[in-house]
């Protein structure tokens, strides 16, 4: 089968077109005919070796697709062929066929394209498993997100305002601050004109109780001022680096949390937990219209390396996927 | 009655005698006759203006005392006139004489002096609400404690042994750590001769999954390199300063939760759930001599400058108390 492999992962990588064999479900798997696949940054940073397949997944890249059940593994009771699916991988979402855990993999909702139905696993996965499992955001509090434009951003305002948050998020460009507003958010601050630090500061907000950060760098000692006593905050990339210079006496004084994540590497009971939560409360939103995946646009899977520069490049608002 | 007060809080601060009057106990208040009062850090920084009382508690320090109750307000069910008691309190206990809310006060062990009896609060609520609560301690995880001298520490070493984790402590000078073994400690690293993390990494523990932090600075990164995954990471105090410089990378990749608190301002439900704690798992040890304060020496109260002075030194072994 045809797959976007990485050659050199390093300083000099690059996206290839190679061939593997088809691969063959194990026990409790599904053999996936991939309809779409969506682009994540940690794609981007797998090919400069710094975000590796776990054990047991492929070498090439790709978290999440959409596509058609085309073979069954020993013990598979929830899919049979034929089945429209989406599905949490990791790794090997590149390419014609993948293997996926039927814990892992969910039913298609029907008012969605592959297209779009490619964009939800990854980012739903990692948006509620921050904000609500490790996050404990309640009706009513109030989160900043980081990045409204982004994947993560475009599902979180969603998700938090689907749930009775405030939603507060950061972006840049007015037009993105527009689609932000239609996504459902309280307040968006463009970063590239206003100090989002005054800007909550001085809003009906003045501080927040939950912060989904991507940014990190010289955002840590600010998302600290920002927190509300008993305030987490949540760091699931550091786009700014990870070093910081932090006063941590509002750690103390506030009793924060300061914690983050990274999803790949967990093992298989911790992603079920997640995907369980995700048909029970995400799917039903889908399926009624009041969440929805935003694409920003596709590529072929030979011009996944287009995508990228895309993604580097931070013009897009919302979902690229890769198509065949 | 006669007080300990303090005179130009900030740079040029000054204990001082000086009289009040005996406080009325109101609502659910006992009026307590001090025998013995805790030293704790933070009454210094409450003479630098860094830690002041909440709204309600008298402003001269003292955050703990053992005594014998000489009034009851209305609605007090849990003590008569004549109980030997401990308490915490908001501040006051530099005095002949203290307010305390019932809640907050606990029977005092028969087999203890008052001296060691107002050992107990201070620390004991601490580490209690840091280690078990905020924490999440449980059995056979590894504990690491900064600070094993002090009354945090020699309080932390006892409890988290009889609760059965693994403890490891750091102290300094070759006395202080055979004193840290004697307390039941597994491992004790002289920071003055050894590098903690080294030490650690290469003993059988080699990771640790809580660490009761009194120093940040330059530990805080350290802290973050010995974390297990999901390890967490409180921060009590900040004796080499709350300035940091931090890579967040193994926050992220480690699941860690880094948080802190400050107990004095929490309010007085957040306290009751600690206090019942404490009386409930707590008190019934110290009664069977499982575990005991640890007591340094006695100043009397009108010396409480003299006790601040050795508790700044950091030539102590557990608490330092003042007697009247």
């Amino acid at each position: 089968m045809f797959v976007i492999d990485i050659l050199d992962h390093g300083k000099n990588n690059k996206l290839i077109h190679a061939n593997k064999d088809v691969p063959i479900p194990g026990d409790g798997d599904v053999l996936i005919d991939i309809k779409a696949s969506g682009v994540n940054r940690p794609d981007i940073l797998q090919r400069y070796g710094l975000h590796p397949p776990p054990p047991g997944s492929p070498s090439h890249p790709g978290l999440e697709v959409s596509g058609i059940v085309m073979d069954l593994g020993k013990n598979v009771k929830k899919f049979k062929k034929g089945d429209h699916v989406i599905a949490l991988l990791g790794g090997g979402g590149y390419a014609e066929y993948c293997i996926s855990n039927q814990y892992l993999t969910l039913p298609m909702p029907d008012n969605l394209t592959f297209v779009e139905a490619a964009a939800i696993p990854e980012t739903y996965f990692t948006v509620w498993n921050n904000v609500f499992r490790i996050g404990n955001l309640v009706k009513n509090e109030t989160i900043l997100i980081h990045g409204g434009s982004s994947g993560i951003g475009t599902t979180a305002i969603q998700i938090a305002k689907e749930f009775g948050a405030h939603v507060i998020t950061t972006t840049s460009e007015k037009e993105k601050v527009e689609k932000c507003y239609e996504l459902g958010a309280d307040l968006v601050v463009n970063y590239n004109s206003h100090d989002f630090v005054e800007e909550i500061k001085s809003s009906e907000f003045n501080e927040v109780n939950l912060i989904l950060d991507i940014v990190a760098g010289d955002y840590t000692s600010r998302n600290y001022e920002l927190a509300a006593m008993y305030a987490r905050i949540i760091q699931i990339a550091y786009i700014k680096g990870s070093n910081v210079n932090l006063d941590l006496s509002p750690l103390m004084r506030k009793s924060l949390i300061h914690t983050g994540s990274v999803l790949r590497p967990k093992n298989l009971s911790y992603k079920t937990a997640i995907s369980i939560d995700i048909e029970k409360y995400i799917l039903p939103k889908i399926r009624n219209n009041k969440i929805r995946p935003i694409i920003h646009s596709t590529f072929d899977l030979r011009e996944a390396d287009a995508a990228h520069s895309l993604m580097k490049s931070g013009r897009h608002f919302g979902k690229i996927i890769l198509t065949q």
